[in-house]
Order: C-alpha cells, then sequence, then structure tokens
C-alpha cells in the first residue's frame, strides 16, 4: 500500500558534521537501492528545508517501521506519515 | 516547477449535496485532462479522508493560482502548498 | 495491517436529530458486522466525548477509505488514522 | 477502568546511548509482565516513530501514575492519557 | 477515582436563547445534586468565560461518559478529561 | 480570590539528579506549609506525567507571582494560570 | 488586583448589523463609564481587527466575570484574561 | 513605518456571491488608489488562497486601522499584521 | 505610535546564574529610563511566569527594533509584538 | 517566480558568538549581492526579532533552495516559503 512520508532532518548544535554528513551520504545510497526496489517510489526535497516528501509502497506498517529506522539519519528525524489510497481522479 | 499541494475538501452542512456531487464530478475530468496535459503530475486520496495530495509541475505560482482557483470545488476547499525541488537521493 | 482510527463526531447546529440517531443506530449495527468480519478490532468510546478510539485490521488504505467512507455519519466525522505495527513488547 | 495511552519516546542529543538500550531492554520486559498481570492489554509501534499506542485496564488515575512513573524510560516520555469507556458498538 | 474536567459552552448562532436559559438552570440543579451525591466534588466558573473547572470522583471511566453526556447543555460543550491522582505534597 | 494554577516539571538533560531531588523534597515541604496556611486549597497528580492541578486562593496576582517564584522548582516549571470565580451550581 | 484582557469581537454571518452597532455604542458608553469608576484603567485597539488590548483593576475574578459577562457584546466574543503584578522596572 | 499585513478572505457559505462580487470589485479600485497615494507599496497573491501579502508604508497604527478598516471586505478578512524596519542587508 | 510587546525570558540550562543576575539588574535601570524618557509607557509581570506585559510609545518600527535589541536580556527573549491604535471607548 | 521567505535565526545557547558575527557579516555581503542580481527583491527585519520577510524572484524551486542553503546561517535559520502571483489590484 502507499504511504506518504514527510521527513525533517533536526542536527542538533555540537553533533559532529562529519560524521552527519557520512550518515547522510549513506542514507542517500540506501535510499536510491530502495528506489531500485520499487519500494520508495518518489522523493523530493521541500525548497528550503532539510526535509522531503516522499511516496513508499509496501506491505505493511511493519515494513514501514523497518525500512525507516534503518535510516542512518532516523535518530535526527521528525517523521510524519499519511496513508494513501487510489484517487478516482487519477489516470 | 513542482508544487506539492494538499487540498482538504469542507463542505459546509446544508449545501445542496446534488450541486456538489455535480461539481465533483466535474473536477475529476478538469483533473484527468491536466494530467494528460503533463502538469498534474499525480493524485492520491488521504485514506479516511475528503482530502487528497498531489503534485504539479507548472511554470509559476501565477499558472498554479490560476489551475486551482478553477476548480469547481475551489470555493470549499482548504489548499496549502508546498514548493518542491530535486532531491540528491533521487534516481 | 493494523490503522488506529481517531473518530470524532461533529453535528452541526440545526441537524435534524431524528435522523442523526437513525444514522447512529445504522452505524453501529454497521461497525458490529465489521468486527463479527474481523476488520474492526477493537472500538472504545472516548470519556466525555462523542468520539472514538479505534484498532482496524485491513488490506490497505484503499480498503481503509472504502470503509470508512461508507460509514452513515462520515459526513459529520473528523478521523485522525495512524499507521501502526508489531511492538517488541507486545506478547 | 481503560485508559489509552500514547507515549513518545525523546532521547536527548549526547545521552548514553548503551545505557539507554539498557533501559529500553529492561522497560520492554516490564511491559511484557504488565501483560501477562492482565494490566497492560495492548501495545501496538506507531510506524515510522520511536511510539507507542497502548490500552491499560488499572484501577485509577493512582495505579496508572504508579505504573507508568516506575518504567525505566519514564524521563525520556512525553505521554497523552485518554480515559476510555464501553462503546455501544463493541460486540 | 478523581477527573479533572474542563467544560466550555459554546452557543451557536441562532439558538433559542429561552430554550438555552431553560437547559442551562436544569444543568445547574444536575449539578447541585451530584454534587450531594458526592460524585461532583468542585465547580468554578473560569472568569471571563461560559466555562468552567470541575473535579469529579467516580468509579470509571464509563460513569464519566454517562453522567456528562446526562447533562443538559451536553450538545454545546467542549469537554477535556485530564486523570488526576494522589500528589504526595496534599495534606 | 481563586486561580487554577497547571504546573509542569520540565527537567533539562545532564541536570544533577541527587540537587533536582533535594528541590523537590524542600517544594513539598513548602506546598504542606501553604497549605496549612489556607493558601493552597487543592493539589492532585496529574496522572502519567511530572505535573500538577492546584487551587490556590490568595489576595492578588503580586502574591500569586511571589509564592510560585518562591517555589524551589520554578527555574524548571512551565505555568498556566487561569483566574477562577463562585459558579452558580457550586453549593 | 491588575487583569490583562484580550477580547475579540466575532460577529456571526447573517447577524443582524443594525441590533450589533446598537450593542456596541451602548457597549462604548458602558466602558467608558466603568473607566470613570477607576475599574476599567487602558482600552487600545488592536490595529487591523475588531479586537481590544485592555487592563482592568478589580477585586477578584468574581468582580472581573459579572463585569465583562455584563457587557452587551459579550456572547460575540473570545476573551483571554491574563492576571497581571507589579515588575521590578515599573517607576 | 512599514507593515507587512496578511489577509485572508473568508466568505460564509450562503453569502451572495453577486454581492461579494461587487464588493471585491471595490476593493481592488481602492487598493489600487491606494498604492497611487504611497501608502500601499506591494500586494502579491498567495498562490492557492483567496488570500494576499502586502506591504504598507504608513504614519501609525491608527492610519492602518483606519485604513483596513474602510477596505469593503473588511467583515470577511482574517488580518495578521507584522510591523517591520529597515534591514541591515538591505541595499 | 503604540506598541504591545509580550517578553517571556528563557534562561537556557546551564547558564551562569550570576551573568543573568547581572543582566536582569541592567535591564531594571535600562527600562526604568526609557519609562523617564515617555518611551516605554507601562510595564507590568504576567503572574506565575518570568514574563511581562508591556506598553511603548515609538516614532517606529525602527525605533522599536533598536530598543528591543539594545536590551540586555534580548538574546534570551522570547518577543511578541502587536501594533495597538486609539480604541473609541478610550476616554 | 516569486517567493515570500520568512526566515527566523535561531542561536543555540553555547555557539560561538565571534563565529556567529562572522557569518552574519558574511550573510549580510551575500544578500546585498543577490539583490544587485535582482534575486533578491526586497529583505525587511522583523520589528523586536532577529528575524526577516523577503521577497525573491527566482526560476524555481531548485534555485530557491540552492540560494537558501548556501546562506552562511543556514543551519540556524528556521524557513518559511510561500508561493506568490500577480493580485489582480497591484499596479
Amino acid at each position: 500500500m502507499l504511504f506518504q512520508v514527510q521527513i525533517t532532518i533536526q542536527i542538533p548544535y555540537g553533533a559532529d558534521r562529519a560524521e552527519v554528513e557520512k550518515l547522510s551520504a549513506a542514507e542517500i545510497e540506501q535510499v536510491k537501492q530502495l528506489q531500485r526496489d520499487g519500494k520508495w517510489l518518489h522523493i523530493w526535497r521541500v525548497a528550503g528545508k532539510w526535509a522531503n516528501t516522499s511516496i513508499l509502497d509496501l506491505e505493511s506498517g511493519d515494513e514501514l517501521h523497518h525500512l525507516l529506522s534503518s535510516l542512518p539519519l532516523f535518530p535526527y528525524m521528525k517523521v510524519d506519515v499519511i496513508p494513501l489510497c487510489h484517487h478516482p481522479a487519477s489516470l
């Protein structure tokens, strides 16, 4: 099923910037692989913020939690999840 | 450029239901045509609400306003617009 | 998959109370049948409000939307949906 | 009586991760025991967050406070409590 | 157990003022009787608003819901319930 | 006059727990004395939180500020004050 | 004692404008008299809104409630009350 | 001095649409005249909403209130005012 | 023109209390001088909080910003500004 | 297209003030250059806060994100973006 996921990254003051950049680079690779796997359908940057809007196609809430909590920047994420479904106006 | 548009329909008590359904049917056709025109990229229903999440690809804020305010249900819409851009993790 | 659904009923001033009670009675029967079908696992009244907390076990967001929008009081509902999953502390 | 308890864990930056994991493991055992005692009826993970939705069946607000404030992660919890009761649609 | 109940009365424009005053008078008598029964311990007016702060001592959330939903002005109430318990500083 | 005071204690991460417990013990004694003085009428714990609901009977806002800002845990308090008055349903 | 009172007037659509203006004119006279009585110390219009910020000097919350609920536009008011006291920087 | 004014128009259900359009047309002329007078510096439509962001250059809050409350659609406006000043990065 | 300014002081955990008290004492002197200058008309303590409500009479937003940002505790202030004007009920 | 950007600077306690001032000075130069380039049309200080309201004229959300995330104080910014368009009352 489809989930809209709004993710905002919040790096606390004093965090090790090099470590954060390493985690961020690893996260980008992981999200790219999830796209290739057909699970992470879309990811867009929210203009002006360290945040993204994503659409995921997964089996269940269990798979969603496993996938998100495995992301390297998960401890720094504010996550909002909106369950989606087919819209009658969609071609 | 890309815009995320969150639309919630709020029909006031006492509205003419037949009229609302007619407007809703016309809106579905209009949104389908905008998809064929390559302007309205995606539309998903928010599960459990008369609401949708949409992604539009337009020239400008002027085109966005013209397009949304031409929708039949516009007077009953709560609209939130988030400007998007390319995400480095997007394939 | 599991969804937590928080439903608040908001009856506008001037609504036909007899009609609302008829819809409410029909809704109770429909929710009972959905429990017998194994789809609506739990429903509790929020003490002091015309509101409930429910847990549903469904295939997808599509089934959730179909089920909720078929309820007789849907036009008067404020609905919040939270996707759930297994908790490691659950027996 | 029944209480719905929404718990979100907020670990401050700089906390000792090993200590937090030890507290978390102890908490899981404590919540399992409370389930066996018939006091903690349900616990579900909120998908995508370090948070849970729980239903407890207790004598009183005093027992609720004693039970929650004894949990190892209580100092890191944001807690919302909603008193529940029987719903006429519940089988 | 003890519940703090914050009640705000919201009378919609166009309501029959004579009817509202009749309901209000009946409600005052009902709340006085509940005080005599030892169930409604305290009621204070919030200065400057049609609202009150109350403390009730009841068996359960079921009794709380039954009691509040039986009040004549219940359809016009916004209700917030906070479960209370003994404080170690209380004599 | 009567004031409803809602107090939530927020201890920052890294605070000296022994010092906080010493302040907390001193605060309990101070609140007990204010009850004996007839100034602090009621104090209840909010179930599930380090928070309380209190009713104070004081001369003025000046006395309220002096009293609250003299409490040992005042630097860690989030305070909301609601001025109360007599309710016509109160016996 | 001193109270800061923030008042916003909300006239529902369909209200009798002539009646509202009559109530408004009566309210202005009543507030002027309360200023002459030394009870309503200051009243300022919030620029751009049908709203005001006022400072009142009264005996108690009871007097505050009696005074505000006697104002002709009280049924259309949103009222927020903040108890004030002497500031050490005040001359 | 400079004021940022955010205006949202909220037309209640049932309002006379022809009357609203007449008021809207009159408002456009009035705002144009205020631009010619050098008082209303900028006005932009918020894309997707019946709302605008404006910058006004006026003598005082009194002039601001007089000007806004004279607009034909004032009874239907939600207004937020932010006082501005010179920014050191402004050329 | 007149401005209502609501100021809340937020001292972060770990701040040097002696330094804060020195800044606070200097601020009190500065505010007293501004009162003598006829710029800071009123200052009241919000009862129960480290916060104040003030009324200032200044030339412009520029003077307001210069004045507030020169206060010793400015880095620790949450500031809300409301532009005021003459009220027709004011004597 | 036009964007309204509301920026608030939040400097965490303990930040190196000299470093922050250096970043702030560099930011002022960068914003001045963007004004000369015709991209940053307006910048005003919000009176009483370390915040600004700005109007930018850019190609797309991509250019907006690139521009804002290149500002020296970006890690300390809270950013809100509102897409604008032509208003029919604008001369």
